[in-house]
């Protein structure tokens, strides 16, 4: 069997506990004379991924999905998930505790407002949801005629036995040569922006705006180098990170202490009552802050300003050092996939690999560039139907072997210097002509992003339909977004930045997006292609605007045998050859021998 | 002079009046203890066209434009208006009462806020500001430490000696002709509709919405043929029309009493009242209903449930019936199109065309249709730097000659079986190269949106962008959407289908929007090309969506002098000569003669 350092392909979930942890809960509300709880998959920062030790939701259900909230009632309980967990929830649930309710076709707003029934009292933990829901969950109880009720305390917390720790990992410094500017600069800057928006201070409750703002980095959650923590920043005097002191060495400590105070998180409380009580104007981030934290601003007599972080934009545009550390680290991570595309290409035909064994051997490629501090996410390594699933994972469970046809790889890395994130479809043998076919409109689409050019002001939503409109000639397309944010040794999805219908942000230069159209076929095949894209002003002669385009950071071949080179048009054509002699060019001097015999080959105008 | 029977090319407004109108004003204002009054431009319904007798804004600066807002303090009155109107309202306003301010650099809420001051009293009319706008101005209000107070009476109306009396066009049947479904039909649609959102009534505050339900028709406001008034449709029970009974024959009225009962609007107070006191649950329509009537029902003891009015998604759709009164419409505007095309070709050259002669001579031609009821709006008919603006509208002031170059015409029909809505722009002599390869971007624009084809559930924001790309190539752009939806013998800009970055509202089949790229050179010249396009169910072998395309309706030739061939694609071109084709096939029996002689050679293949 492959072994992985940094994946898990196997999935550690035990329907049998439910019933026991559903009704170790049942006593616990009863004794707070709660009639229901609600259980959101989501931690107090409201992060992608959560410690071990704040999964409750997988704890009470089994459910190990990224998405997903339980509701229980005294006589029945609900988990609810989107239509990609639907399968995983029923097998990862006891049938007899939970039903598995798919949204949102039933909301869990609906599901309230008709089965909590009058007069009852649901509670909810307020460190883990954010205003919004909050809100949406009161007016669910009273059009039921009960009442939302806050907790002090999550009743989980106390009938979770053997919970594990909350996680320590040691904090490191990002230096300058990878942040391309000073903490105290960014401070400065946060500071004038809250005097902008007449705010006395930010409460930074998403770990990734105080990781970038402070310059440090942790491992407190899998695959996104974060410490879990809150920053104070008053628009005038010194911050205060709220931080577990085990997580500092003493070097650490020292250096931080020249930016900030450094408290235990366990007295934010007191330091925002304290706020409140000199009556502060305190910026709250809609997204990602407990509605607890507005409870004890307000209730000292402050008010809560709950808007946007400054930092997300910020941190979102990112400057030319750390644009520079992701060309590079991109041609680092391009030679590692070369590699494996050579690899792949050898012996996949032979038969005998696997999803996972293909993904491990990836890992490896990238491991072996001795500058790998994780991947970005587990990879999607997806063989036949299960390529159909955009966001599969595959575990031992689900593991195909990887057979004639296309073979889909989704995968990304952690360097220091940049986070990658990158897709290829791959033809095993002889792809169908159907195979060929769509692969060739989701690659139009892809070059059609790829080679915008917008005026400033332009969002991800106005580009999206770029991606899409050579599948819709054929009456198909795909159900995500064709990109999301990078950030810089940060997550692999970052706002706000997005290329998708939703994505209202504006483009700015410096922001790092994915551009990765795709197209599923139900039970058979699933096609995506991905590279990474800056945003870059662009000048054209004569133009009325400021104008940007993007420059594309990903560097590794498109596979050319998917590609019907009679429906791309010259100008695509060229973009594509002009691509894989960059592509030759960057990463060919990285690689040797059979490899970069390969690469020439892979990277032939077409 | 030329003559017009359905336009004016006058603009009556005088400056000097502005000071004793403001004067009275803030002597009303005094006697009712307020500090300040909002005097918007929109009338009870939030029309785009207003009756002379609910132009307060106008009264009180002098100000003509189509949208603005003054705001009246004891010291200081400020006219807000957005960047198409600054010259305008600068020459028709008093510069010593009215300080002339642009939104958005500054809204009237920031203005609000700094210039209102403490303990102030704000009126304003809920009859003339929906619940949104009310709600912002009262937060803005509230920054300034003042309050905002609804008035039971407009304080304009008190001091407004000759104001016009209110319209009372008579109202005519929409007969199923035209129609397409008995307003029986609709109504029971419309129960149906409040039944699933848990309403007891409709209260229908757009008299567009109120027409298309009844299938009545009137003239209280300019260009389109509307009767002002409301209804209320109950889930159960026999709705009311509140109708001017002056607008009442004695046949109409019979034929409405089947359907309503029918009530002075003056009593729609009343009516609320009664409601909210029977603990009804009432939906008001959030885009058009003053907050007085959420007021009103809520005083009583209802509940104002504040949202859509369902209407506006069924008027959007069109049935089979008024899809081919408007196919019908535009082959009979495009025959007087045609002729005005053919005339302009063999006029304008000699010299002597003016802005108003062109305009009044395309208004004969409809007339001469033997149809025609009305322009669909003021014909935007510009030459030179005129073109420029997009929403120009020639005055006798500002009337040019029609010399060399290019000529921009946008105008419209309103016929009883459909709303056309058509611009073409024309050359004259020979047009620069710039404006040749302007022209061809702005129509391949066009005909990307023509030839689109895109899944069930897109909506106009996802497809906006076809239209721009070709400008953005070369760094250019246009300030306006793409396109507006279009009613069926009712308004010539409809909801909520439109094609802009803000078109939230999914395409439906039969909806009809206008595709309307541009390109505007300040100072020297304007391009705008302009079809109406009705979107139908599209097949497509192999499909696995429900896909979606348009149909043109709009019947004319598109300059072929002014296209750069080499600059459109061979599907482009493919696309233009089938129009064309399609043009003769269906506007050639119409003419005849030079006519038809010149129409053969303006639709030949490019």
């Amino acid at each position: 069997m492959s072994r992985s350092a940094l994946q898990s392909f196997t999935v550690h979930s035990d329907p049998s506990e439910g019933p026991i942890h559903l009704a170790a809960l049942r006593e616990a509300l009863a004794a707070q004379k709660l009639d229901g709880f609600l259980v959101p998959r989501g931690d107090e920062h409201q992060g992608e991924y959560v410690p071990a030790s704040e999964a409750r939701l997988a704890w009470l259900t089994g459910f190990t999905g990224s998405a997903g909230l339980a509701i229980v009632l005294a006589r029945k309980a609900a988990l609810f998930v989107d239509g990609r967990y639907t399968l995983q929830a029923r097998e990862q649930t006891d049938p007899a505790s939970f039903k598995v309710v798919v949204i949102p076709e039933t909301t869990p707003e609906a599901w309230i407002a008709s089965h909590l029934g009058a007069r009852k009292r649901l509670g909810f933990d307020p460190a883990l949801h954010t205003l919004d829901e909050a809100t949406r969950y009161r007016a669910a109880a009273q059009r039921a005629g009960a009442t939302l009720v806050a907790v002090d305390s999550n009743p989980i917390d106390a009938v979770w036995s053997e919970r594990p720790e909350p996680p320590a990992a040691a904090i490191t410094l990002h230096p300058l040569e990878f942040s391309g500017e000073e903490a105290a600069a960014k401070l400065a800057r946060i500071r004038a922006a809250l005097g902008e928006e007449r705010c006395d201070a930010l409460l930074v409750s998403d770990p990734h705006a105080m990781a970038w703002a402070f310059n440090i980095r942790g491992g407190d959650v899998g695959h996104t180098p974060l410490p879990l923590g809150y920053g104070l920043i008053p628009a005038e005097g010194r911050p205060t990170l709220f931080l577990d002191a085990r997580k500092l060495s003493n070097t650490i400590r020292v250096e931080l202490s020249s930016l900030a105070d450094i408290a235990e998180p366990a007295t934010l409380g007191d330091a925002l009552r304290e706020l409140g009580a000199a009556g502060k104007r305190l910026r709250l981030d809609a997204a990602t802050a407990g509605v607890k934290l507005k409870y004890a601003i307000e209730q000292a007599g402050g008010t809560a300003d709950i808007g946007k972080d400054p930092i997300a934009l910020m941190k979102a545009a990112k400057n030319p050092v750390e644009i520079a550390g992701s060309r590079a680290a991109h041609r680092r991570d391009g030679a590692a996939i070369v590699r494996f595309l050579h690899w792949f290409d050898t012996e996949a035909p032979k038969g005998g690999l696997t999803e996972i064994s293909a993904a491990v051997k990836l890992e490896e490629f990238r491991a072996a560039t001795g500058k790998l501090k994780d991947l970005s996410f587990p990879s999607i390594s997806a063989a036949g139907p299960n390529a159909a699933l955009p966001h599969y994972r595959v575990s031992e469970h689900s593991n195909r072997a990887i057979g004639p046809g296309i073979y889909l790889i989704d995968s990304g890395a952690q360097y220091e210097d940049g986070t990658t994130d990158i897709t290829r479809t791959i033809a095993i043998g002889e792809p169908s002509p159907r195979m060929r076919d769509r692969n060739t409109r989701v690659l139009k689409g892809m070059i059609a992003i790829a080679r915008a050019v917008f005026p400033k002001g332009t969002s991800g939503a106005q580009l999206d339909s770029f991606a899409r409109q050579f599948l819709w000639q054929a009456g198909l397309d795909f159900e995500h977004g064709t990109g999301h944010g990078i950030g810089s040794y940060l997550s692999v999805h970052e706002g706000p930045q997005r290329i998708s219908k939703a994505g209202a942000a504006p483009l700015l230069p410096g922001m790092i997006l994915s551009d990765e159209p795709g197209y599923y076929k139900e039970g058979a095949f699933g096609i995506r292609i991905e590279n990474l894209l800056v945003v870059e002003p662009r000048t054209i002669r004569g133009a009325e605007r400021t104008m940007y385009g993007f420059e594309t950071l990903t560097l590794a071949p498109i596979d050319r045998r998917l590609i019907v080179p009679r429906l791309l048009t010259r100008d695509e054509r060229r973009w594509l050859d002009a691509y894989h002699a960059r592509v030759l060019t960057e990463i060919g001097p990285l690689v040797e021998g059979a490899v970069r015999a390969w690469l020439e080959q892979a990277t032939a105008p077409l």
